[in-house]
Protein backbone atom coordinates (compact mmCIF):
# COMPACT_ATOMS: atom_id res chain seq x y z
CA UNK A 1 0.00 0.00 0.00
CA UNK A 2 1.23 3.19 -0.96
CA UNK A 3 2.34 5.67 1.96
CA UNK A 4 0.51 8.71 2.32
CA UNK A 5 2.39 11.90 2.84
CA UNK A 6 0.84 15.05 5.03
CA UNK A 7 2.09 18.57 4.28
CA UNK A 8 0.58 21.80 3.10
CA UNK A 9 -0.06 22.38 -0.15
CA UNK A 10 1.96 24.65 -2.34
CA UNK A 11 5.30 24.94 -0.78
CA UNK A 12 8.40 22.25 0.04
CA UNK A 13 8.17 23.20 3.81
CA UNK A 14 9.16 20.28 6.00
CA UNK A 15 7.40 17.90 3.74
CA UNK A 16 10.55 18.12 1.04
CA UNK A 17 12.84 16.53 3.75
CA UNK A 18 10.05 13.24 3.22
CA UNK A 19 9.60 13.50 -0.10
CA UNK A 20 13.21 13.50 -1.21
CA UNK A 21 14.14 10.51 0.97
CA UNK A 22 10.38 8.09 -0.79
CA UNK A 23 11.69 9.59 -4.33
CA UNK A 24 15.26 8.60 -4.06
CA UNK A 25 13.79 5.00 -3.19
CA UNK A 26 11.62 5.43 -5.96
CA UNK A 27 8.90 4.28 -3.49
CA UNK A 28 4.85 4.59 -3.89
CA UNK A 29 3.52 7.36 -2.07
CA UNK A 30 0.12 10.01 -2.17
CA UNK A 31 1.25 13.55 -1.50
CA UNK A 32 -2.46 14.01 -0.13
CA UNK A 33 -2.80 17.54 0.35
CA UNK A 34 -1.84 18.01 -3.19
CA UNK A 35 -4.74 15.56 -4.09
CA UNK A 36 -8.28 16.15 -5.72
CA UNK A 37 -11.10 16.71 -2.99
CA UNK A 38 -12.92 13.83 -5.06
CA UNK A 39 -10.45 11.62 -4.76
CA UNK A 40 -10.81 12.31 -0.82
CA UNK A 41 -7.55 13.92 -0.93
CA UNK A 42 -6.69 17.73 -0.74
CA UNK A 43 -5.81 19.69 2.52
CA UNK A 44 -8.78 18.82 3.43
CA UNK A 45 -8.53 15.29 4.28
CA UNK A 46 -5.28 16.24 6.40
CA UNK A 47 -7.32 18.52 8.58
CA UNK A 48 -9.56 16.07 8.76
CA UNK A 49 -7.16 13.77 10.37
CA UNK A 50 -5.55 17.11 12.53
CA UNK A 51 -9.16 18.53 13.71
CA UNK A 52 -10.29 14.90 14.58
CA UNK A 53 -12.24 14.10 17.50
CA UNK A 54 -11.81 10.71 18.06
CA UNK A 55 -8.56 9.65 16.10
CA UNK A 56 -6.31 7.80 18.87
CA UNK A 57 -2.86 9.46 17.86
CA UNK A 58 -3.31 13.52 16.36
CA UNK A 59 -0.19 15.25 15.09
CA UNK A 60 0.08 18.23 16.62
CA UNK A 61 1.33 19.51 12.78
CA UNK A 62 2.15 18.67 9.49
CA UNK A 63 4.29 16.84 7.96
CA UNK A 64 2.91 13.52 8.95
CA UNK A 65 3.14 10.35 7.47
CA UNK A 66 0.19 7.54 7.57
CA UNK A 67 0.98 3.94 7.01
CA UNK A 68 -2.31 1.93 6.88
CA UNK A 69 -3.50 2.51 10.43
CA UNK A 70 0.08 4.40 11.89
CA UNK A 71 0.34 7.87 12.13
CA UNK A 72 4.07 9.08 12.27
CA UNK A 73 4.40 12.89 12.66
CA UNK A 74 7.89 15.10 12.98
CA UNK A 75 9.87 14.68 9.58
CA UNK A 76 12.81 13.64 11.78
CA UNK A 77 10.33 10.66 13.25
CA UNK A 78 8.78 10.09 9.69
CA UNK A 79 12.51 9.64 8.53
CA UNK A 80 13.88 7.39 11.33
CA UNK A 81 10.63 5.16 10.38
CA UNK A 82 11.21 5.04 6.82
CA UNK A 83 14.96 4.94 6.63
CA UNK A 84 15.54 1.01 7.15
CA UNK A 85 12.01 0.08 4.72
CA UNK A 86 13.46 2.36 2.30
CA UNK A 87 16.94 1.59 2.07
CA UNK A 88 18.25 4.80 3.49
CA UNK A 89 19.43 4.25 7.03
CA UNK A 90 22.35 2.60 8.70
CA UNK A 91 22.39 -0.91 8.81
CA UNK A 92 23.84 -1.01 12.49
CA UNK A 93 21.06 -0.12 15.57
CA UNK A 94 23.55 1.65 17.34
CA UNK A 95 24.42 3.94 14.36
CA UNK A 96 20.64 4.67 13.44
CA UNK A 97 20.50 6.49 16.42
CA UNK A 98 23.70 8.72 15.94
CA UNK A 99 21.92 9.11 12.20
CA UNK A 100 18.49 9.86 14.17
CA UNK A 101 20.57 12.92 16.08
CA UNK A 102 22.01 14.06 13.09
CA UNK A 103 18.65 14.59 11.36
CA UNK A 104 17.48 16.12 14.99
CA UNK A 105 20.38 19.07 14.27
CA UNK A 106 19.01 19.24 10.68
CA UNK A 107 15.61 19.77 12.12
CA UNK A 108 16.98 22.20 14.78
CA UNK A 109 18.52 24.24 11.84
CA UNK A 110 15.43 24.40 9.43
CA UNK A 111 13.67 25.84 12.56
CA UNK A 112 16.06 28.76 12.66
CA UNK A 113 16.08 28.96 9.04
CA UNK A 114 12.38 29.87 9.75
CA UNK A 115 12.70 32.13 12.19
CA UNK A 116 15.04 34.60 10.57
CA UNK A 117 12.00 35.55 8.84
CA UNK A 118 9.43 34.99 11.70
CA UNK A 119 11.38 35.86 14.90
CA UNK A 120 8.47 37.22 16.73
CA UNK A 121 5.75 35.37 15.88
CA UNK A 122 4.87 32.59 13.61
CA UNK A 123 1.35 33.97 12.81
CA UNK A 124 2.06 37.54 12.36
CA UNK A 125 3.06 38.76 8.67
CA UNK A 126 6.88 38.88 7.99
CA UNK A 127 6.37 42.63 7.23
CA UNK A 128 5.02 43.27 10.48
CA UNK A 129 8.11 42.06 12.07
CA UNK A 130 10.70 42.96 9.74
CA UNK A 131 13.56 44.77 11.89
CA UNK A 132 13.30 41.93 13.93
CA UNK A 133 14.15 39.71 11.32
CA UNK A 134 16.89 41.58 9.91
CA UNK A 135 18.43 41.49 13.26
CA UNK A 136 18.28 37.87 13.57
CA UNK A 137 18.90 36.93 9.97
CA UNK A 138 22.31 38.76 10.73
CA UNK A 139 23.07 37.09 13.63
CA UNK A 140 21.93 33.81 11.28
CA UNK A 141 24.70 34.15 8.44
CA UNK A 142 27.51 35.39 10.80
CA UNK A 143 27.01 32.91 13.81
CA UNK A 144 24.49 30.23 13.26
CA UNK A 145 25.65 29.27 9.62
CA UNK A 146 29.00 28.67 10.46
CA UNK A 147 28.65 26.87 13.79
CA UNK A 148 26.09 24.52 11.92
CA UNK A 149 28.19 24.12 9.10
CA UNK A 150 31.38 23.84 10.75
CA UNK A 151 29.61 20.83 12.49
CA UNK A 152 28.60 19.27 9.46
CA UNK A 153 31.73 19.99 7.88
CA UNK A 154 33.28 18.50 10.99
CA UNK A 155 31.00 15.55 10.67
CA UNK A 156 31.82 14.37 7.11
CA UNK A 157 35.45 14.44 7.90
CA UNK A 158 35.79 12.62 10.84
CA UNK A 159 33.88 9.68 9.47
CA UNK A 160 35.94 6.80 9.90
CA UNK A 161 33.96 5.23 6.56
CA UNK A 162 34.49 8.03 4.21
CA UNK A 163 33.96 11.63 3.81
CA UNK A 164 31.36 11.92 1.17
CA UNK A 165 28.52 10.04 3.49
CA UNK A 166 27.19 12.02 6.48
CA UNK A 167 27.04 8.45 8.23
CA UNK A 168 28.29 5.02 7.81
CA UNK A 169 29.42 3.69 4.31
CA UNK A 170 26.33 4.32 2.31
CA UNK A 171 23.86 7.02 1.21
CA UNK A 172 21.01 7.87 4.48
CA UNK A 173 18.25 9.55 4.59
CA UNK A 174 20.27 12.45 6.63
CA UNK A 175 22.53 12.87 2.95
CA UNK A 176 19.76 13.74 1.18
CA UNK A 177 17.92 16.05 4.11
CA UNK A 178 21.60 17.78 4.00
CA UNK A 179 21.45 18.47 0.20
CA UNK A 180 17.55 20.10 1.12
CA UNK A 181 19.41 22.22 3.41
CA UNK A 182 22.31 23.24 1.77
CA UNK A 183 19.87 24.35 -1.61
CA UNK A 184 17.73 25.91 0.54
CA UNK A 185 19.90 27.75 2.18
CA UNK A 186 21.64 29.10 -1.41
CA UNK A 187 17.96 29.92 -2.42
CA UNK A 188 17.55 32.01 0.46
CA UNK A 189 21.13 33.31 1.42
CA UNK A 190 23.01 34.06 -2.23
CA UNK A 191 25.38 36.48 -1.15
CA UNK A 192 25.81 34.57 2.15
CA UNK A 193 26.39 31.10 0.59
CA UNK A 194 29.13 32.79 -2.06
CA UNK A 195 32.11 31.44 -0.88
CA UNK A 196 30.13 28.47 1.00
CA UNK A 197 32.34 26.08 -1.34
CA UNK A 198 35.51 26.88 0.01
CA UNK A 199 34.21 27.53 3.58
CA UNK A 200 32.32 23.58 3.56
CA UNK A 201 33.87 21.59 0.84
CA UNK A 202 32.72 18.35 2.32
CA UNK A 203 29.04 19.73 2.20
CA UNK A 204 29.14 21.17 -0.75
CA UNK A 205 30.50 18.00 -2.52
CA UNK A 206 27.66 16.02 -0.90
CA UNK A 207 25.12 18.37 -2.18
CA UNK A 208 26.36 18.36 -5.73
CA UNK A 209 26.76 13.89 -4.95
CA UNK A 210 22.84 14.23 -4.18
CA UNK A 211 22.15 16.08 -6.89
CA UNK A 212 23.32 13.09 -9.42
CA UNK A 213 21.71 10.78 -8.00
CA UNK A 214 18.94 9.07 -10.75
CA UNK A 215 15.87 9.70 -8.94
CA UNK A 216 17.00 13.06 -7.06
CA UNK A 217 17.83 14.40 -10.77
CA UNK A 218 15.17 12.82 -12.02
CA UNK A 219 12.66 14.44 -9.20
CA UNK A 220 14.01 18.15 -8.90
CA UNK A 221 13.53 18.44 -12.63
CA UNK A 222 9.77 17.19 -12.22
CA UNK A 223 6.37 18.45 -12.00
CA UNK A 224 6.71 17.22 -8.92
CA UNK A 225 9.22 18.98 -7.39
CA UNK A 226 7.45 22.47 -6.22
CA UNK A 227 10.19 25.14 -6.22
CA UNK A 228 11.19 27.12 -3.73
CA UNK A 229 8.88 30.00 -2.66
CA UNK A 230 8.13 32.93 0.07
CA UNK A 231 5.70 30.96 1.13
CA UNK A 232 8.14 28.26 2.56
CA UNK A 233 10.50 27.50 4.80
CA UNK A 234 13.76 29.16 2.72
CA UNK A 235 12.91 32.21 1.85
CA UNK A 236 14.71 35.24 -0.66
CA UNK A 237 14.12 38.14 1.31
CA UNK A 238 17.33 40.41 -0.59
CA UNK A 239 17.36 42.54 2.78
CA UNK A 240 17.51 39.82 4.63
CA UNK A 241 19.97 38.39 2.75
CA UNK A 242 24.08 40.41 2.81
CA UNK A 243 28.27 38.50 2.96
CA UNK A 244 29.35 36.25 5.00
CA UNK B 1 27.97 -0.03 33.36
CA UNK B 2 26.56 3.59 34.58
CA UNK B 3 24.74 5.83 31.75
CA UNK B 4 26.82 8.96 31.57
CA UNK B 5 24.77 11.69 30.48
CA UNK B 6 26.20 15.27 29.17
CA UNK B 7 24.73 18.51 30.21
CA UNK B 8 25.89 21.73 30.72
CA UNK B 9 26.49 22.63 34.58
CA UNK B 10 24.03 24.38 37.15
CA UNK B 11 20.86 24.36 35.26
CA UNK B 12 17.91 22.12 34.68
CA UNK B 13 17.77 22.69 30.68
CA UNK B 14 17.08 19.99 28.29
CA UNK B 15 18.75 18.22 30.83
CA UNK B 16 16.22 17.85 33.16
CA UNK B 17 14.19 15.47 30.29
CA UNK B 18 17.16 12.84 30.42
CA UNK B 19 17.15 13.13 34.62
CA UNK B 20 13.58 12.35 34.57
CA UNK B 21 13.69 9.54 32.93
CA UNK B 22 16.63 8.36 34.62
CA UNK B 23 15.63 9.22 38.02
CA UNK B 24 11.81 7.58 37.78
CA UNK B 25 13.46 4.00 36.56
CA UNK B 26 16.41 4.65 39.22
CA UNK B 27 18.68 3.79 36.64
CA UNK B 28 22.50 4.58 37.87
CA UNK B 29 23.97 7.22 35.93
CA UNK B 30 26.82 9.78 35.74
CA UNK B 31 25.78 13.42 35.49
CA UNK B 32 29.43 14.12 33.99
CA UNK B 33 29.41 17.89 34.19
CA UNK B 34 28.40 17.91 37.66
CA UNK B 35 31.76 15.85 38.59
CA UNK B 36 35.39 16.49 39.78
CA UNK B 37 38.18 17.16 37.13
CA UNK B 38 40.35 14.47 39.56
CA UNK B 39 37.48 12.11 38.42
CA UNK B 40 37.58 12.61 34.60
CA UNK B 41 34.56 14.67 35.06
CA UNK B 42 33.43 18.26 34.81
CA UNK B 43 32.36 20.39 31.77
CA UNK B 44 36.01 19.62 30.75
CA UNK B 45 35.29 15.93 29.70
CA UNK B 46 32.11 17.01 27.94
CA UNK B 47 33.60 19.81 25.98
CA UNK B 48 36.72 17.18 25.16
CA UNK B 49 34.44 15.02 23.58
CA UNK B 50 31.86 17.94 21.85
CA UNK B 51 35.85 19.43 20.34
CA UNK B 52 37.11 15.98 19.86
CA UNK B 53 38.69 15.83 16.54
CA UNK B 54 38.70 11.87 16.59
CA UNK B 55 35.56 10.91 17.48
CA UNK B 56 33.50 9.80 15.11
CA UNK B 57 30.06 10.31 16.14
CA UNK B 58 30.55 14.10 17.33
CA UNK B 59 27.31 15.73 19.25
CA UNK B 60 26.24 19.28 17.82
CA UNK B 61 25.29 19.93 21.34
CA UNK B 62 24.60 19.16 24.74
CA UNK B 63 23.01 16.74 26.15
CA UNK B 64 24.35 13.81 25.30
CA UNK B 65 24.22 10.41 26.42
CA UNK B 66 27.23 8.30 26.34
CA UNK B 67 26.54 4.10 26.82
CA UNK B 68 29.53 2.21 26.69
CA UNK B 69 30.92 3.56 22.79
CA UNK B 70 27.18 4.71 21.57
CA UNK B 71 27.18 8.73 21.72
CA UNK B 72 23.40 9.69 21.45
CA UNK B 73 22.65 13.57 21.02
CA UNK B 74 19.66 15.56 21.65
CA UNK B 75 16.90 15.07 24.17
CA UNK B 76 14.21 13.19 22.66
CA UNK B 77 16.91 10.74 20.44
CA UNK B 78 18.19 9.85 24.24
CA UNK B 79 14.54 9.24 25.68
CA UNK B 80 14.27 7.06 22.32
CA UNK B 81 17.12 4.93 23.13
CA UNK B 82 16.22 4.68 27.03
CA UNK B 83 12.60 4.47 26.88
CA UNK B 84 12.37 0.45 26.56
CA UNK B 85 15.72 -0.30 28.89
CA UNK B 86 13.69 2.05 31.70
CA UNK B 87 10.29 0.29 31.45
CA UNK B 88 9.22 3.95 30.29
CA UNK B 89 8.06 3.15 26.69
CA UNK B 90 5.00 1.52 25.16
CA UNK B 91 5.43 -2.19 24.26
CA UNK B 92 3.36 -1.69 21.21
CA UNK B 93 6.81 -0.88 18.36
CA UNK B 94 4.14 1.50 16.62
CA UNK B 95 3.19 3.17 19.53
CA UNK B 96 7.02 4.13 20.05
CA UNK B 97 6.85 6.31 16.94
CA UNK B 98 3.81 8.17 18.60
CA UNK B 99 5.09 8.67 21.79
CA UNK B 100 8.40 10.14 20.17
CA UNK B 101 6.25 12.20 18.10
CA UNK B 102 4.91 13.81 21.50
CA UNK B 103 8.25 13.67 22.43
CA UNK B 104 9.40 15.82 19.57
CA UNK B 105 6.25 18.29 19.74
CA UNK B 106 7.59 18.60 23.32
CA UNK B 107 10.64 19.53 22.49
CA UNK B 108 9.43 22.20 19.90
CA UNK B 109 7.30 23.91 22.53
CA UNK B 110 10.75 24.19 24.68
CA UNK B 111 12.47 25.73 22.30
CA UNK B 112 9.91 28.41 21.57
CA UNK B 113 10.23 28.69 25.81
CA UNK B 114 13.55 29.54 25.09
CA UNK B 115 13.34 32.08 22.53
CA UNK B 116 10.18 33.82 24.31
CA UNK B 117 13.48 35.18 26.35
CA UNK B 118 16.16 34.93 22.90
CA UNK B 119 13.92 35.77 20.23
CA UNK B 120 17.02 37.31 18.08
CA UNK B 121 20.04 35.64 18.93
CA UNK B 122 20.64 32.65 21.14
CA UNK B 123 24.26 34.56 21.65
CA UNK B 124 23.23 38.07 22.82
CA UNK B 125 22.27 38.75 26.33
CA UNK B 126 18.65 38.74 27.34
CA UNK B 127 18.58 42.40 28.44
CA UNK B 128 20.06 43.50 24.71
CA UNK B 129 16.36 42.31 23.17
CA UNK B 130 14.66 42.63 25.60
CA UNK B 131 12.01 44.71 23.48
CA UNK B 132 11.73 41.90 21.07
CA UNK B 133 11.24 39.43 24.09
CA UNK B 134 8.40 41.16 25.72
CA UNK B 135 6.32 40.94 21.85
CA UNK B 136 7.56 37.18 21.62
CA UNK B 137 6.42 36.38 25.02
CA UNK B 138 2.89 37.57 24.49
CA UNK B 139 2.12 35.72 21.23
CA UNK B 140 3.40 33.01 23.32
CA UNK B 141 1.33 33.40 25.87
CA UNK B 142 -1.64 34.57 24.16
CA UNK B 143 -1.59 32.20 21.05
CA UNK B 144 1.40 29.54 21.82
CA UNK B 145 0.07 28.08 25.22
CA UNK B 146 -2.82 27.75 24.32
CA UNK B 147 -1.89 25.79 20.53
CA UNK B 148 -0.03 23.30 22.43
CA UNK B 149 -1.44 22.77 25.67
CA UNK B 150 -5.03 22.58 23.48
CA UNK B 151 -3.24 19.89 21.42
CA UNK B 152 -2.03 18.17 24.45
CA UNK B 153 -5.28 18.24 26.53
CA UNK B 154 -6.97 16.39 23.19
CA UNK B 155 -3.97 13.97 23.10
CA UNK B 156 -5.14 12.62 26.61
CA UNK B 157 -8.74 12.84 26.25
CA UNK B 158 -8.88 10.96 23.05
CA UNK B 159 -5.92 7.81 24.53
CA UNK B 160 -8.18 4.93 24.44
CA UNK B 161 -6.51 3.53 27.02
CA UNK B 162 -7.68 6.56 29.66
CA UNK B 163 -6.70 10.18 30.07
CA UNK B 164 -4.32 9.83 32.62
CA UNK B 165 -1.28 9.19 30.84
CA UNK B 166 -0.27 10.35 27.23
CA UNK B 167 -0.09 7.52 24.86
CA UNK B 168 -1.53 3.42 26.04
CA UNK B 169 -1.82 2.29 29.44
CA UNK B 170 1.27 3.04 31.18
CA UNK B 171 3.28 5.89 32.59
CA UNK B 172 5.55 6.75 29.41
CA UNK B 173 8.97 9.48 29.98
CA UNK B 174 6.41 11.28 27.62
CA UNK B 175 4.41 11.90 30.63
CA UNK B 176 7.45 12.78 32.87
CA UNK B 177 8.49 15.34 30.31
CA UNK B 178 5.24 16.96 30.37
CA UNK B 179 5.90 17.37 33.86
CA UNK B 180 8.63 18.78 33.39
CA UNK B 181 7.08 21.11 30.81
CA UNK B 182 4.31 21.96 32.68
CA UNK B 183 6.31 23.14 35.76
CA UNK B 184 8.72 25.22 34.13
CA UNK B 185 5.53 26.74 32.61
CA UNK B 186 4.35 27.62 36.44
CA UNK B 187 7.98 28.80 37.02
CA UNK B 188 8.52 31.17 34.21
CA UNK B 189 4.99 32.65 33.81
CA UNK B 190 2.94 32.26 36.83
CA UNK B 191 0.39 34.95 35.73
CA UNK B 192 -0.20 33.32 32.49
CA UNK B 193 -0.35 29.68 34.12
CA UNK B 194 -3.26 31.22 36.93
CA UNK B 195 -5.88 29.32 35.29
CA UNK B 196 -3.84 26.39 33.88
CA UNK B 197 -5.68 23.64 36.00
CA UNK B 198 -9.19 25.12 34.75
CA UNK B 199 -8.34 25.27 30.73
CA UNK B 200 -5.87 22.14 30.68
CA UNK B 201 -7.34 19.71 33.79
CA UNK B 202 -6.15 16.45 32.17
CA UNK B 203 -2.72 18.09 31.26
CA UNK B 204 -2.79 19.81 35.49
CA UNK B 205 -3.79 16.16 36.55
CA UNK B 206 -1.24 14.36 34.83
CA UNK B 207 1.78 16.80 36.22
CA UNK B 208 0.45 15.90 39.70
CA UNK B 209 0.30 12.67 39.04
CA UNK B 210 4.05 12.48 38.28
CA UNK B 211 5.07 14.27 41.01
CA UNK B 212 3.40 11.62 43.21
CA UNK B 213 5.82 8.94 42.11
CA UNK B 214 7.94 8.10 44.59
CA UNK B 215 11.24 8.66 42.79
CA UNK B 216 9.97 11.88 40.91
CA UNK B 217 8.76 13.34 44.87
CA UNK B 218 12.47 11.87 45.81
CA UNK B 219 14.49 13.64 43.07
CA UNK B 220 12.92 16.96 43.32
CA UNK B 221 13.50 16.97 47.11
CA UNK B 222 16.63 15.52 46.63
CA UNK B 223 20.12 17.87 46.12
CA UNK B 224 20.40 16.31 43.03
CA UNK B 225 17.25 18.58 41.31
CA UNK B 226 19.17 21.77 40.67
CA UNK B 227 16.56 24.28 41.22
CA UNK B 228 14.80 26.45 38.06
CA UNK B 229 16.76 29.88 37.56
CA UNK B 230 17.34 32.62 35.11
CA UNK B 231 20.18 30.33 33.10
CA UNK B 232 18.04 27.87 32.06
CA UNK B 233 15.49 27.47 29.39
CA UNK B 234 12.37 28.13 32.00
CA UNK B 235 12.99 32.05 33.62
CA UNK B 236 10.95 34.00 35.33
CA UNK B 237 11.70 37.26 34.01
CA UNK B 238 8.55 39.22 35.22
CA UNK B 239 8.08 41.60 32.52
CA UNK B 240 7.64 38.82 30.10
CA UNK B 241 4.68 37.43 32.01
CA UNK B 242 0.95 38.25 31.96
CA UNK B 243 -2.65 36.92 32.88
CA UNK B 244 -3.48 34.27 29.81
Amino acid sequence: MAYELYYWDGIQGRGEFVRLALEDAGAEYIDVSRGAKKDGQGTGAMMKIINSKIEPHIPFAPPFLKDGELIVPHVANILLYLGPKLGLAPKDEGLRYVAHGLQLTIADMVTEVHDTHHPLASGLYYEDQKDAAKRRAKDFIENRVPKFMGYFERVLAQNPQGDTQMIGDTTTYVDLSMFQLVGGLHYAFPHAMKKFGMSYPRVAALHDAVLERPNIAAYVDSERRIPFNESGIFRHYPELDQDA
